[in-house]
């Protein structure tokens, strides 16, 4: 949104607390699910973080309330602006909704129709552009400048990111003695607050990040020491076309992440998998780390893992093709 | 399975009871799940009973595992035998494999290879015959003179019927103060079992049963007073083509159940709602009672109505079909 985002302060387990309490009257606290057949089939013992069910059907609702909550009315009273027009602009108009503030969401053309809806059906006011970055960079400036309103990235911001490290928070504390936490990695708003959260909680935990083949500059970006953005992402996981943050890199960084990126092959195999047996109606990017979890036995196997299903806005009727992909 | 069905003892709500405690230590409690948007939609507060989540994927687990664990040691020694070849069969297996004794399947030919792969997933012995009805007595017939086994009908079985009952129990236990319950209505070993539990755990409650318009075998036999299976089942509810029991009609008609039929297109329409809002992967059966709440608004809103989902066990390749059916 702005070119100050790589330079914001990190945020520090200590913002994931206090957003922790600030989005409770808010946010859901998701169940922890289990699957024997899913158990029996990669060897670990798996710990679904069930993110699907979260307001608005993805994690995102954590960050997006944690920013809107911790506006000062001032700034509130100007509202908030985002370019996101998927999970994260939902997130968004529905806590300005709830806190009775304004939500603008910037739309480049093209956007998917079912998301654009969701987010003008939680009551956020519509900007619509071309789908160019310099169009979209131009219209948000522009809806900044009118109304005062305060940008809430989908995945740099710090709030955001504390915000979103509530979800391992929970499963941290709900399930302890995990050996290993696997998140999807897309722009790094979830991997990053995982992150802040498994470092305080479980020292000893491991995080793995989750990404498709398809869109991996997070891989290329840790294999080579420095963020790398080239490529044009290509993968049926929506959710994770986003590129890196790099205030995301760092903390990731710092905790030793480690990447395992999964092809869209595997990723329909596990998502029909997650269907057929939990049952659980969840987006592709949330079948990302039971495909990476299937995918290395080796690291996996006899072990406790926490693994995070970060959404559940599949559209209904690409679901077909979404099928066939696998 | 046997022309004495019908004159077997009814069950009671004791019977309900003893199969609660019975099952207990193989059966999941399964959740009771809410939705605001769907309660936004129909006016009623739905409390959703999520026995897609049962093992074996269907409240089917309860009766058969009741029916099993019923027998004495000597019958249990020849094992149990039936013909369904659908979420009875596969829970019968799996029922007879946790307590280490025989099931025989009889399937006739044309079954679903997904569910007959699945009741094979459980150890059970298969028996083919053909398709028809006489193929399938005879097989039956002579799988119970070979092995002795312990005939085990969907929903006539007293058994059964007791064991299914269970789901209710929970549901009225966990979510005192319900106004109306609706449940799908197939063969009646759910509908019968519900009945039973409801009317002793609230009388005030009303009974409502969502039945396929293409198998509306129940509409007619209450409207008739008096049993009526003419007519070939059409509809996709896969779950729902069986006629209802004798047994199963006489309880019902004692509680004043009210019969709701919906048609394939209602229950396709509120299918795309449950998994679209609930993110819950329900079988096209479990739809007809959201469907049934949404086509009477007259009769639920303003009420607090229990609603059982009764299974989850989708074909995959067959839910593009599905989907376009709506």
């Amino acid at each position: 949104m702005n070119a100050s985002d790589s330079r914001a302060p990190l945020p520090a387990f200590a913002d994931v607390q206090t957003a922790a309490a600030r989005i409770a009257p808010y946010a859901h606290v998701t169940p922890v699910l289990h699957s024997r057949a899913l158990d029996a089939m990669t060897g670990a013992s798996l710990y679904f973080k069930a993110e699907h069910l979260q307001r608005v059907g993805a994690f995102k609702f954590r960050g997006a309330c944690n920013a809107v909550w911790s506006l000062t009315a001032a700034q509130a009273a100007c509202g908030v602006v985002t370019h996101s027009s998927g999970n994260h602009g939902a997130a968004l108009a529905l806590a300005a909704q709830l806190r009775g503030i304004a939500c603008h969401v910037v739309v480049p053309d093209g956007a998917v129709a079912a998301k654009v809806a969701a987010i003008a059906h939680y009551g956020a006011q519509l900007h619509r552009c071309a789908a160019t970055l310099a169009a979209r960079e131009a219209m948000c400036a522009q809806v900044q400048a009118t109304t005062g309103g305060n940008s809430v990235h989908p995945y740099t911001d710090p709030r955001v990111i504390a915000g979103q490290g509530t979800a391992a928070l929970e499963l941290l504390t709900a399930q302890p003695g995990l050996d290993a936490l696997v998140v999807p990695l897309g722009g790094g708003g979830l991997a990053a607050g995982t992150a802040l959260a498994m470092r305080a909680l479980a020292p000893h935990c491991r995080l793995y990040l989750a990404e498709p083949a398809g869109a991996a500059d997070g891989a290329r970006s840790f294999a080579a020491g420095a963020l790398d953005h080239a490529g044009i992402p290509d993968t049926i996981c929506d959710g994770l076309r986003g590129t890196l943050g790099a205030i995301n890199f760092e903390i990731l960084r710092a905790c030793d992440a480690q990447v395992l990126t999964v092809d869209d092959v595997q990723a329909v195999a596990a998502l029909r998998l997650l269907w057929s047996r939990t049952k659980q109606l969840v987006e592709p990017s949330s079948a990302t780390v039971l495909a990476a979890v299937l995918a290395h036995p080796a690291v996996f196997a006899g072990r406790k893992v926490g693994v995070i299903l970060s959404g559940g806005n599949v559209d209904l009727d690409a679901l077909p093709g979404l099928l066939a992909a696998g």
